[in-house]
């Protein structure tokens, strides 16, 4: 079943486009590995957030692309830059009233 | 800008799959709207929650989407099958790592 998750992440102040770069760094690995959708954005009224939305072929895709080299060293390079604070929920897709 | 409106439903006891019915009930009208992406879903950790991830052309898109009869309708078809807890984020996006 595909799968949604969907988080925020707090930066350090100031370092929120830094993270956003990091995050949208073209990586035809992700689509390789399963990602079906991966959004990266911003608030206006949340100056510290990085947001996130991803879908994936499984829970399993997304688990095993955390141990790929590429996403390691991205996640590495933003860890200096976030604050600690994550949010967010993961679910498995039921259906949408876009499709029949 | 592209708009992602992500949140979650808290659902009556027992009528989590009667509102994922209505949510995903097919209707074009979302997308002649201005809906990119609308995903709907449950998790097996929250038994009396309904999660929705929706992508849109703009925030005025989504915004504009709430007066449509066909969403009025839904809306007021599930509100009496909720519990009144909702969460969620809205963002614009930057950009994806699946894009160059």
């Amino acid at each position: 079943m595909t799968f949604v998750n969907v988080g925020t992440l707090g930066t350090q102040p100031g370092q929120r486009e830094a993270v956003v770069a990091i995050l949208t760094r073209a990586n035809p690995q992700l689509a390789q590995a399963g990602c079906l959708l991966y959004e990266v954005g911003t608030s206006e009224e949340s100056p510290d957030t990085v947001f996130v939305t991803e879908l994936w072929t499984s829970a399993e895709a997304h688990q095993e692309s955390l141990q790929l080299p590429s996403v390691r060293e991205a996640i590495a390079e933003a860890m200096p830059l976030l604050n600690g604070q994550m949010s967010g929920f993961q679910y498995q897709i039921s259906g949408s009233p876009l499709r029949d």
